[in-house]
C-alpha cells in the first residue's frame, strides 16, 4: 500500500504505478480528495525490494502482508501447534514448567538442582554451559564438561534438557545432550545460528531480543522454520525501556499477542527480565494467567554462593511450594502442567 | 554519594568536601585504590541542590535517599494503606473493580452500564466527563451535563463514582459528584493541578504518564499528600516502548515494585495500554495475578456506536463473566472482590 | 484504510463498508488474493469515531490524513512561517539565540546575565519565574517577583523575553511581561492551558513531552493555533530512552523531519536535553549544523551557586565565544543569526 | 557501593561486610542516619560475583568502577587513539569519509560508486557482501563474489575497504580483502565473532546495538580489545526509540560521551538511522558538527534499481558536493577530511 504526498503530480503518480507493475505485481490506485492511495498486489518481497519509499512523491509504504509465513496462525487455520519435546507435550493446554540452574557450576549444584526439578513434577531442566557475558572478564561456562553435567542430570532424572547455543561450531557436542536448544536474547539476530539450527531437527526456543519487535522475532523463528525444522517456541524475557526500577520491563502483552499472529507456543522467563528473586513469583503467576504455554525459571540450592545470577535465583527449597502456586494461576487461564511424559 | 573521577585531585577533592559541608551536610570521603566517593549525609534536597554533577573531578552523583517521604514503604513501617471510598474498602486484601464507560454519552448508556456493574457485584463506576483528547477536533466530553448523569447513576446503584479531573477550575462541580477523582496520564506532572486536590478531601488515583519512572509517579503522589489528603491511588496503564503492535505496553512488574516502595494501593487499567478488547480479558488476569489492588476498566453496552476507545470496551454483556474470572485471578494472590458496602 | 483480516468473511467486509457509508464516507475495497483492503475517504475525525479496530474481521486500521490540519506544510503550500517576536524574526533563514538563566534567582544574577547575554548579540531572554519542579520539596521559582526581574532585564536591555506558564489562571501576569510564552515538557498535553494560550495573541513556544511522538506535538500546537493564535514554535528537548549514560536523548531527526511536516519554527534545548554543561556545546552544535531554526541554553554568573540546574548552564564568560561557534555551524546550515531588531 | 534498606539490621549489615570480605575485598561501611552504605574496595568481577543485589537488607548495588578497562580513557592518560588503516589515519583530528554501497551487486555498480568515492576524495571504501536481512526470504549478498568485486575495486581506486563480517568462518575470505572489517549492530553481542576477530589483527567498526547501551557497546569492544587487536572503532547507528516517524533515533549525544568515556574513534551512520535519503545530508552535518571522527554512508548510482535500502542511498552524483558540506561541518568541530594516504 504506497500512501502518495497531497503534492505528488499525475506523472509521480503513474511512475509509482509502472515500477510496481514492472516487478510482476499490480497496482491499484485509489484516488481521494486529498492523497491518493495505491495498493500493490502480489510478492511482498519483490514489491519490498522496489524501495518506493524514497521515490518522488511518495509519502509512505505500509505494508499490509505479514512477512512471516510458516511461523503464522494463517499456516495452521488458526489451531496452535502442540509438539513433543523429550517426552512432554508442549502448546495448547499444556503448560510447561522448564526450570534450573542459570550456569552449570559443578556436579553436587547439577544433580540437586534437577532432582529437585524432578521431585516437583516440571516438565524440564535447564542449565547453561555456554554463557553469553556483557563482559569478557566475567565467567563464560564450563563448556563441554558442563554438557557432560546436563547428560548425567538427565539420566539421573530422566527430565528433558534445556541449554544454550551460542556458536554454530558447537552444536555437534550440544546436539548430544540438549532435547531442546535454547537462543539467547543476543543472538535472536545471529541469522548463520538460527539457519544451522534450522538444519537439525532439534527444538529451539528463541529469546526475543531486548528490543526486538514480535515481528522480527517472528522473522527470527522463520529462519528456522524454513529449512525444514518446525518445532520452534518463542520466549518473552523482558524489554528495554526507559524505567530503571527494574532490569527489563517484562512485555506480557506479548504473549496474547504472539498466540494470535502464531501458531508457535510462547514462553516466559521472569528470571532474567526481574534479575530479583522477590519479583519472580508475582511475574510467574502473571505469565501463567495471561496465557503463556510455559515458564523458564533459575533456582539455585546456594544462591548466595552462585557464580551468576545468583539475585535472580529461586530458593530450590522453595520450589515445590512456588510451583503449586504458579500451577492455579495456569489453571485461570485454562492450562495444566506438562509433567508426565506423554 | 558523590563519585570522583580516577583523575581528580585533592584539590578537587576537597572542594568537593567544602561545599558539601556549605549547606550543612557532612562528607564522608572514602579513597579507594582507583576512585575516591565522598558520602554526603544530611538533607536530600540541600544536597541536591548544590549540583555537583558539574563539578571538576565529579564523575557522578548517585542519590542514596528515596526523594519521596509520605507516599514511602518506611512511612508506615511497612504496612499496606487501606482506606475506604464511598463505603468500599481498598488497599490490603481488598480486590477492587472499578468498570464504567470511558465517556459518558447519554442517559441510557450511562444508566445500563451501571446497573450491569452493580449487577455484578463490582467496587465502583467509572465515567469520563471531561475527556483529555489528543486532537482539538475530536469530541471532548459533556462537561457538567455528564456530571450531572454519573450523580444519577450513582443515587440509582449505590455505586461510588470515578471521574477525570482535568482542569483545577472544575474541581468544585466535579467534587459534588466524584467519591474519588482520577488524574490521568498526561496530567501525572501537572503540579497545580495536584495541589489543589490535595488540598481537597477527596481520594485520588493518579495515572502513571507514559513514559513516567515510577519515582516521578511516587513524586506526583507526594505532591497531593504534602498537602494533606492521604487517600492517594497509584495507576499502571500502559508504558510507551518501541513495540508498535499494541497501543501501550502494560509494566505489570510496576505492581509489585510499586508496592514494595510505596504503602500507597496500586490499580492498573489494561482498557487504555491495550487499545483492543481481545487482550483486555488476559492482561487483566495477569494484573490481579501479580497482585494489583484492583482494576480499571471500560466496557458499553454497544462498543460499536460508542463515541470514544469503543474497540478497547468489553461488551458489557460479558462483564459478569468476565469479573468471575477475574475473582480467580485475584485469589491466586490473595485478594477478595471488594463489592459490599465496607 | 482499514485492513481485513486473510480470514475474514463477505459479511464481515460488508459491515465494515456499511459503518464506513453511515458516516458519510465512501468506501473503497480492494480484493487482494490474501486479504482485503476498504479504503475510506471522507472526514477522518467522523471515520477515527466508528472505532472499527475491533470489528470483526479487521486486522488493522491505517490512517492516511494527517490528523494535524493548521500545523501542516501544506496549509502554507510549503512554504515556511517567518513570525517576528519582540521584533526580532524568527524563522526561514533567521537563526535565534534564546539564551538566559533557567530560574530567576535574584535581580543581579538575571540582570548581570541579560547583560552577557544583550552584549554577545543573542535574540532573546529567557528565565523561569515559575518552574514545574519533580519534587514538591523543591525551590518552585520566584513568581511574580521573578517577573518583575524579568520585566526589569528587559527595559535595561530591550530583549524580548521569554518565560514559561504553568497555570492558566497565572496568564495576565504572565502576559505582561513575555513576548514569549514557554510551555514546557511536563505541560505539552495540558489542553486547558493550551487553549487559553491560544486564545491570547503572544507567542508560543511548546516543548516536546518527553515521549511524545512528532504527530502527538504538531496536535498539541493545534490547540493554540484551532483558537486564533498563529505565532506557534515547537521545541525539541530530548526524550526518553533506555540510555542511562545522560539525562534524556536529543532527537535531531526531529528536527529535519518537523520541518518537513509543518511550517513552524523548530528550536532545540540542548541544556535540558544533556543536564550537562560539557555536552551543551557540541549538541549546540549539531543542533545549529542540522536546521534548527534556533537554541535555548541556559548560563549562569556563577553556576555552582545556582537553586536549579546549574550542572548544566554554560559559565556566562563564556557565552561569546560560544555563540560565534554556534553561528558558523548555523552558517553551514543556511543560517544567519537574529540579533538586531527587525 | 551497596546502599542496604532503611529497615536493615545489624546482623544483616554484618553479613554483607563478610562476603565482601570474604572474596577478598575489603568493606567500609558509612553509617548515616537513615541508611548505611558499605563501600566495596576490590576486583570488580569479584565483587560483582557475590550478588550482593538479593542479600536480606540489602536495597541496591551501585558499581563504581567501570567495566571496561582497554577502551577507557584512563589507559591512554586522556589521549586520543590516532590509527592507521589502509594508509589512511583516523582519529584525533582526523575526519573519515567512509562512502559506497550498502550491497554489492554488479561489477558496473561496485566500480563506478568507488570511483565516485575516490574522486571525490573520501577516505574509504564500503560494499556488503554478505547481508544481515530481518527476512530469510530478502537478498543475503553475493558473498564470495562480492568480496571479489570488492578487491576489484580496491585495486582499481586504492581505497582501502571497509565490509562486513556475519560469521567467524567467513573470517579467512574476509580478510584477504577488508582493510577494515564492520560488525552490525544485530551482532553486537556475538561474543565468539568478537573474540575471533581479536585475534586477527584487522581493524574493525563495531555498529551499536539498536539498544545497546553505551557501557555495552564498550563492552563489546573489549572483548576484541583483549585478544590483542587495538583497532577498534565505535560507530554510532540510531537507536529504537517510541518514535515511529522515522526508522531509528540517531543518537549524537553518544558522540561526545563514547569520546569521553573512551580513546577510541567514533563513527556515525546516518544512512542506517534515517532510513531515508532526504535526512541524510542534515544529519550527516550534525555528525560532523558534533564532533565524530568520521561518517560512514550509503549511495547508489540508480537508487531506485538498488537491491537493497534503496531509499536511503544518496544518489552517487551529489556526492562531491555532500562531501564538501560535511568538510565544512567538521571543520567547525576542529576536524579535516582525512583523504590522502598517511
Amino acid at each position: 500500500m504506497i500512501v502518495m504526498k497531497p503534492t505528488a503530480t499525475e506523472d509521480e503518480i503513474q511512475a509509482v504505478i509502472n515500477r510496481i507493475e514492472s516487478c510482476g505485481a499490480r497496482a491499484h490506485p485509489s484516488r481521494g480528495e486529498e492523497v491518493t492511495v495505491i495498493g500493490a498486489v502480489g510478492d511482498r518481497e519483490h514489491v519490498a525490494r522496489l524501495g518506493l519509499e524514497g521515490s518522488p512523491g511518495v509519502e509512505q509504504v505500509v505494508p499490509i502482508l505479514k512477512p512471516y509465513k510458516l511461523a503464522s496462525t494463517q499456516l495452521r487455520n488458526g489451531e496452535r501447534t502442540v509438539m513433543e519435546i523429550g517426552g512432554r507435550l508442549v502448546g495448547g493446554d499444556n503448560f510447561a514448567m522448564i526450570a534450573g540452574v542459570c550456569t552449570v557450576e559443578s556436579r553436587e549444584q547439577t544433580l540437586e538442582t534437577a532432582r529437585i526439578v524432578r521431585d516437583a513434577g516440571a516438565t524440564m531442566f535447564r542449565g547453561g554451559a555456554y554463557k553469553p557475558r556483557t563482559s569478557p572478564y566475567a565467567f563464560q561456562g564450563l563448556g563441554e564438561e558442563g554438557l557432560r553435567l546436563l547428560k548425567e542430570a538427565k539420566e539421573e532424572t530422566g527430565l528433558p534438557i534445556v541449554t544454550e547455543l551460542m556458536d554454530a561450531r558447537d552444536l555437534e557436542p550440544v546436539l548430544e545432550v540438549a532435547d531442546m536448544i535454547q537462543i539467547g536474547a543476543r543472538n535472536m539476530q545471529n541469522y548463520t545460528l538460527l539457519t544451522e539450527i534450522g538444519r537439525s531437527n532439534c527444538p529451539v526456543m528463541i529469546k526475543r531480543g531486548l528490543s526486538a519487535t514480535l515481528e522480527e522475532l517472528l522473522m527470527a523463528s522463520e529462519y528456522v522454520l524454513k529449512e525444514g525444522n518446525q518445532k520452534v517456541l518463542l520466549c518473552e524475557r523482558g524489554i528495554r525501556t526507559f524505567e530503571t526500577a527494574y532490569r527489563f520491563t517484562l512485555d506480557l502483552t506479548a504473549v496474547p499477542v504472539l498466540k494470535e499472529l502464531s501458531h508457535l507456543p510462547v514462553i516466559v522467563d521472569p528470571s532474567h527480565a526481574a534479575g530479583r528473586r522477590d519479583l519472580v513469583t508475582p511475574l510467574s503467576l502473571a505469565a501463567a494467567a495471561v496465557g503463556a504455554d510455559g515458564i523458564i525459571v533459575e533456582m539455585h540450592p546456594h544462591p548466595e554462593e552462585a557464580i551468576c545470577d545468583g539475585p535472580q535465583a529461586l530458593y530450590a527449597d522453595t520450589f515445590p511450594e512456588y510451583l503449586e502456586q504458579v500451577e492455579r494461576a495456569a489453571a485461570v487461564a485454562g492450562k495444566v502442567l506438562s509433567s508426565t511424559p506423554a
